[in-house]
């Protein structure tokens, strides 16, 4: 028999939406458990210890300006974040060809940087169009979700660098390639994380500062905070929901309470059995919200290496398999850690690589990108998303042609005493952890004030 | 306790490929179970006794050429097949303007015609392109795939009304708009059916012909020769794979085999539990195939008044929220029997309204079509295949941008001894009645001849 536990409210999954939901209704006054199906907090964010004891982070991990629900969180915890490193030079490697440069600007012809910045222009001031809390409600929305953003790349960007440049934002911001997502679904979520600049920049942007310790000391914060409402290796099997509450089964525990809120991925959501079953146009949404590819690569070395040589460790390039690296030092700068991602199509080609012939191909690409000291670090370690049964997928969802303007109202709308949480029901950092913190203050927000 | 069953293979879902897999296991003498979640067997095949006794489907219905596994069917199980009603003249409207012609050519501007005439033939001519075992190796397969049908209509066909008329194709073959799939998805399953002409046609096409009786008598016979090897009422929760074999749990029965075939539509397959889990490229290309979206609706009058009126009772409409009418009665002409199809976003639409008001929304479309004797029905049934749990949509799952190149493979491709079946893995009348047997037949080959 599974052990019983009566409480107001049921939360499924210890994301950081989950546990900022539970985190406001205990603050009110609520009793709550939080069902996490793994045997750790924190969903997509993670921490992984080397084997020096160094902690690096296999999931989420930066912070930048205008997250402000996690700068809170931040204060509120106690915790320290630094700058990432970014003293030097980048590197731009287009085919074979690598330059240097220094800031957000590459060295590359004026026509690719005109190309570029006009079709950024034209991009971000679409954006702005789309309205956060209901995208499906922009003047254009239809044109707009009927196709692709690689349609709109191969009409606005003239130049082949220009192209790459904006496949490379893609897949570095959505973890999938520009033709899986509609384009109103680029234009909601760059509008919901402040613009081009905001979402791909270090200094200034979404990827300039870190967590001291890692980035899951958020979740772990909340988490002790929450005590023992917080049940590990609990997956949810079932929700029965009625007028008078809900019933809750996890393997091991049967929860009631009034209400649930459900903080996991959409399409994990779908995978729960309902009682009685969910409307069709909410399990139509869940069938069309997909999870982007990504294997994240953190390549240990004595020492970050290409300080010496003047690089900040950030480099992009076109061919890949990868084309986006950082440095992910801990702040001591020992041992020296480059992080290079994987993502849409080459995580999607890679994750059938035998595991060595993949780690030959990440370092491959660190050799391209900072030389031969490249080739031999003392340590390897990845994480593929899309093998993880209770995430299946990273960064966020993406949203495909048709799904905005056909089933967004079904994203947020709760269903009787079922509340929807996690980073994609966000309106501002969509796909983030400021977004996912969103997220759980609203559906507890949802409960308190029905 | 469940109940425990050692066979042979273990057939997850009762529809055509479930079955089809049975007999053909059967056959070679080997011991199969089939377990269905529901209380019937058919799938997405459904008769309905209208409150005379007449039979009306509201799943799939129609048999037309080179449909030759369905053609085997009808003769082996002894039953009958007869002619879509197609006496008189089509109506077609555009706006609030009626236009009735006689056979495939409607009566509209020469300008539309050739415009239509054009793109269909380049349609046609780019989906032959397409090869059926892996529309991911076409020539243009990455262009094709990262742009909608939506973007390939805008672009080729020039006049607002053969714009209309490829919307009303798209709606009324993939129950889906065409900006939801990608133009591969759309060559590729043209190509699978035989050409649009096919897809499209009543007389020579996949509309041809009806089922004395109702097309789940196919099913009905399959399973009737299968006898207690059909277990109903059985929804798999869980299937575990090792080398030895696989145990398959249901809600009452425990059954262990060497082999398992998941006859189940993708986005079903996905719900079950496995264990191990499934490699992450699988269970992403699971995430990434939605259903489409259809409400069928069948409209009983006591005669069929179109007939006297020297209509066929086939309609065509740009405007909704009917765009599709057929003449669904008996074989005897009485009672008379409308059919009218909501597909894609008018399903999606309707679906949220009470069904007094979806009622009045139907018959209001066939009054446009058919003139005020539409207005008094005697009977109406409809089904939502969204709202149906062991389905979530129809008639199939259409392929959103980038799934075909990037998923595809994952789409047949076995997992130790795990095997796909269903109407979305077909190569040849992909979402169809004939492509769901090719697929049971398919995975039967692949355990008998691994």
């Amino acid at each position: 028999m599974p052990e019983r536990i009566e409480v107001d409210t049921v939360i499924v999954g210890a994301g950081l939406a989950g546990l900022t939901a539970a985190r406001d209704l205990v603050a009110a006054g609520r009793d709550v458990v939080v069902l996490e199906a793994r045997d750790r907090v924190g969903g997509r964010t993670l921490n992984h210890a080397l084997s020096d004891g160094t902690v690096v982070e296999v999931g989420g991990q930066w912070i930048g300006p205008t997250q402000l629900r996690m700068a809170k969180l931040v204060a509120d915890l106690g915790l320290e974040t630094f700058a990432t490193y970014g003293e030097g030079e980048h590197v731009l490697r287009f085919g074979t060809s690598l330059a240097r440069y220094r800031g957000a600007i590459p060295r590359i012809s004026p026509v690719v940087l005109a190309d570029m910045g006009q079709a950024q222009a034209r991009f971000d001031r679409l954006a702005q169009r789309v309205p956060l809390e209901a995208p499906w409600a922009a003047d254009r929305a239809e044109a707009w979700d009927s196709q692709t953003f690689a349609t709109w790349i191969r009409r606005n960007v003239r130049t082949a660098k220009g192209r790459a440049l904006f496949d490379l934002f893609a897949e570095g911001v959505f973890a999938a390639e520009p033709g899986d997502f509609s384009l109103l679904h680029a234009l909601f979520y760059t509008h919901s994380g402040g613009g081009i600049d905001m979402l791909a920049g270090t200094r200034g942007g979404a990827q300039q500062d870190r967590f001291v310790g890692g980035s899951q000391l958020v979740a772990l914060g909340l988490a002790e905070q929450l005590g023992d409402r917080v049940r590990l290796g609990a997956p949810v099997r079932r929700i029965d929901h009625r007028d008078a509450g809900v019933t809750v089964l996890a393997d091991g525990i049967l929860a009631t309470g009034r209400d649930v809120v459900v903080a996991v991925p959409p399409t994990l959501a779908a995978r729960m059995l309902y009682e009685p079953a969910l409307p069709g146009y909410r399990d139509q949404l869940t069938q069309r919200v997909p999870a982007g590819s990504v294997i994240k690569c953190n390549v240990v070395y004595d020492a970050p290496f290409w300080r010496d040589d003047g690089l900040t460790g950030q480099a992009t390039g076109d061919r890949g398999p990868v084309k986006v690296t950082f440095d992910n030092s801990p702040p001591s700068g020992t041992p020296g850690v480059l992080l290079g991602f994987l993502e849409g199509e080459h995580a999607r080609r890679l994750n059938r690589f035998a595991p060595a012939e993949r780690r030959e191909a990440v370092i491959g690409s660190l050799v391209d990108y900072f030389g031969p000291q490249a080739r031999s670090p003392i340590e390897y370690v990845e994480l593929d998303w899309s093998e993880e049964e209770w995430t299946r997928g990273c960064y966020g969802a993406h949203f495909p042609t048709g799904v905005w303007t056909q089933y967004g109202p079904a994203l947020r709308a709760s269903i009787g005493h079922i509340h929807w949480a996690g980073a994609e029901t966000a309106t501002v950092w969509n796909g983030y952890m400021d977004g996912a913190v969103q997220s759980g203050e609203r559906a507890a927000a949802e409960i308190l004030n029905p």
